[in-house]
């Protein structure tokens, strides 16, 4: 029987270089002879990526808090089922940019929707599956305001509706995370992520060095 | 102060003759002065029928049944905050083809989905609103299925994913139907609808006039 494979999620605010850290640590254990499967949230199925499109319209109707909440589970439940849960019951690693943690965070803290209910939600749609490791990259906000618009600047793009929300609601997200970090503290690992690039990685990969 | 509008859905089997029985009730309730408000599920909002695109394509990447669960509960949370909620409150009555039971329904007697969970969840996306009146009409498996043939037959249509599930699934879904009206019989009422449209109808407007 195949050894199941080890989950790894990425979780943070806007900003605090989530994708840039997965994409890195998907590479390093490629390297290291480890087949990867990378996913992001929502996302990472033909229907995920549809309902995406439809959590990030902004244009005639845009998702009540509870409808946004449902659209990111819907999303969230079709990639466990049919991309992730399978490729750890084949033995390869996820690593994920974003997972449960986020809906807490954002939908909870944020929007300010029951977490009882959303830890439930959650549970539901992912078939009650967790990840083996959670790397929470915590930058201060200026920090990460800075980068947003670095970002946008090079790239040409704009903020989307949640990147939009005001100051307050990234503070309480930032707290949100925290808090989440603190209560499951074996599962979830916090790291100092407003170093540059590199330094910020050497920490991910000392993280992740005892599930090798 | 306005009163508000009273609530009332249609809910049943493919075939049942919901979607003609609800017609035939908003304009009946037009005829008596009431200003109504018709909505289906799901659907019924911009959001709401690019949710319902999603659930009817068969596509590629159909949804997993909790995905499912979650796009009909996504599609409903934006149709009450949108549409039903702010009618009832301006005084128009709104007359809804499909509400909450037919995720219990489907999705928990039809599907097999807890059905507690289905209940919190239904009652997350409605913000806890419920119908006042809930006309159950129920007829036979062999009567839907002779409808739903004529209807192929006249429209050219094709039965969709649902409507396509096993006699099995059928069977379970009526007693599932049956059992929920049992459960809350003040607001349920069950209507035999096996007979020729009118004299449904007639059974229909008879359990609606109380309310008038």
């Amino acid at each position: 029987m195949t050894e199941r494979g080890t989950f790894i999620t990425f979780e943070g605010g806007e900003g605090c270089g989530k994708s840039t850290q997965a994409r890195r640590l998907a590479e390093a254990l490629e390297r290291n002879g480890i087949e990867v499967l990378s996913t992001r949230e929502p996302g990472g199925t033909v229907l995920s990526e549809k309902i995406r499109g439809l959590l990030k319209d902004e244009t005639e109707d845009p998702p009540c808090d509870r409808g946004e909440l449902l659209l990111f589970l819907a999303a969230r439940a079709q990639l466990v089922a049919n991309v992730i849960a399978p490729a750890l019951e084949a033995g390869k690693w996820v690593v994920s940019d974003r997972f449960r943690d986020s809906t807490l965070a954002y939908q909870g803290y944020g929007r300010g929707l029951p977490l009882d209910f959303l830890d439930q939600a959650n549970d539901f749609a992912c078939n009650s599956l967790k990840s083996d490791l959670t790397i929470l990259l915590d930058v201060p906000p200026e920090i990460a305001a800075e980068r947003m618009r670095a970002r946008e600047a090079a790239t040409g793009t704009s903020a989307d509706r949640i990147e939009l929300a005001g100051g307050d609601f990234h503070a309480r997200l930032r707290r949100g995370f925290m808090e989440l970090a603190a209560a499951d503290s074996g599962r979830v690992t916090v790291i100092d992520a407003s170093g540059n690039e590199d330094e910020v990685w050497e920490r991910v990969w000392k993280s992740v060095k005892r599930f090798l």
